[in-house]
């Protein structure tokens, strides 16, 4: 293992940089806190850059196992950091003094069509903690990919990351830098294109989802826009029964995604 | 309009103080803010203590319109506030500067029983966000009512206001001092509970929602306690096609309580 105890050590200033978007586009690298999470990257066998541990990570529960995970596992750089340091970089209020370094890894939608498609499309959805719960979601519901238009909030920001609960490393999650160019590609791929919007003119329990399809849902404030809608082949609205004018999107998604595998269980 | 620029002021005291948990049960009241809360407030006929503006309300969106509703209503004691002030006792980041004081309301089950019978339980529930939007959801389900634990956070947090986006103005919420006599009594009337469970023996849309029936959503970490789990007719899970090992709470309870509201719809 190796030591730091200077701020001004490069590793220091390459995890504070990887907090702004800006810089994990530059490198390709983004990182992940906690002891649950990096375990996971371990189990998944992510290609890890270099992980940074507090001193003090012993003292926690789960601390020392992890740290003998890593000694037998051999990954990669281990660099221990005085506690005060830790303290510095982490982006958790309450660190348990663990965080991994990870390259992006790039997965072209092409790569990842099956024979029973079902695609989760995000479009220009900003909510971080939305983002990271809807990416657990769609792991849980058994998605084929996740779709994240350019408008949205960046998949590695800290703060989805840490919605994800690890889901991040479960499924493909595709970048799409025009994404009506993505979702014509996906129509002519055979698959129904089922938006939720709020004048949906049926309910979303009232379609039919065995088929090849793709859920998309929009911005928290103002839902797909028209050029989305107006490509979709359908546009659902989930009824509000009381006097609520509109769900959560995490909620609205849960929803949807959940309508395709309850169908597809039935068979 | 009463003015206020002096931080030793009881008024603004008084609003620093309500945003802990001690001094809202000592006082019976509790704040929201916004302008879309306190118009929702005013058009729910909420019964409202002190109004607290900022000297800067007219100058943003909605401002100049919410500042007349208040002088067309008469509705209470309206003060102003000097904007540094008011970013004094402020809860949010980026406040658009009106926070009202209301009176807590305290309903009793006894008075909510309907001849349809739907409620959401929620048994030491912790996190203030998840709490807030799972009672906009309970709402937009049309739920009779959402009963709360003594374990659950304070639905009076500023967090879970926010998150309720209004919702809170919109169905009654019941507090219970013990949940387990709370449950008994709801069985004792003929409601089934029906509660998510990680090793519950169905899937939550295999069973028959048209009864009348109570959800009940346990804590984040540990789900329900074992003695609410006994006394429940039902322990529901939601399958998981994916690697992911649990939902979100908001997510898990929107599903279940969509469900109840898909099979009334269906008839």
């Amino acid at each position: 293992m190796n030591f730091i105890s200077s701020s001004q050590n490069p590793v220091i200033k390459e995890i504070k940089a990887l907090k702004e978007k800006k810089y994990r586009d530059q490198t390709g690298l983004f990182f992940i806190e906690g002891i649950r999470f990096v375990e996971e990257a371990l189990k998944e066998k992510i290609e890890i850059s270099k992980i940074l541990v507090s001193d003090k990570l012993a003292d926690v529960h789960g601390g020392k196992e992890i740290l003998e995970q890593l000694e037998n596992s051999n990954c990669c750089n281990v660099y221990t950091l005085t506690n005060k340091l830790y303290m510095e970089v982490t982006d958790t209020e309450n660190p348990q003094g663990i965080l991994a370094i990870l390259n992006k890894k790039s997965i072209s939608l092409e790569s990842v069509y099956d024979n029973k498609n079902f695609f989760l499309v995000l479009d220009s959805l900003q909510d971080p903690g939305n983002m990271g719960t809807i990416i657990r979601t769609a792991d849980a519901a058994g998605v084929t990919g996740v779709i994240v238009s350019k408008g949205c909030v960046d998949v590695y920001n800290p703060k989805v990351l840490r919605s994800t609960m690890g889901s991040l490393f479960h499924i493909p999650i595709c970048y799409s830098e025009n994404i009506l160019q993505t979702l014509e590609e996906m129509k002519n791929k055979g698959i129904r294109l089922c938006a939720a919007h709020l004048s949906g003119s049926k309910n979303y329990f009232e379609l039919d989802y065995k088929d090849n399809i793709a859920i998309i849902v929009g911005n928290e404030a103002n839902g797909i826009s028209d050029s989305v809608a107006g490509i979709s082949n359908e546009l659902v609205r989930i009824p509000m029964a009381g006097k609520s004018e509109s769900l959560n999107a995490s909620v609205a998604a849960g929803l949807l995604m959940y309508e395709v595998l309850r169908l597809r269980m039935k068979g």
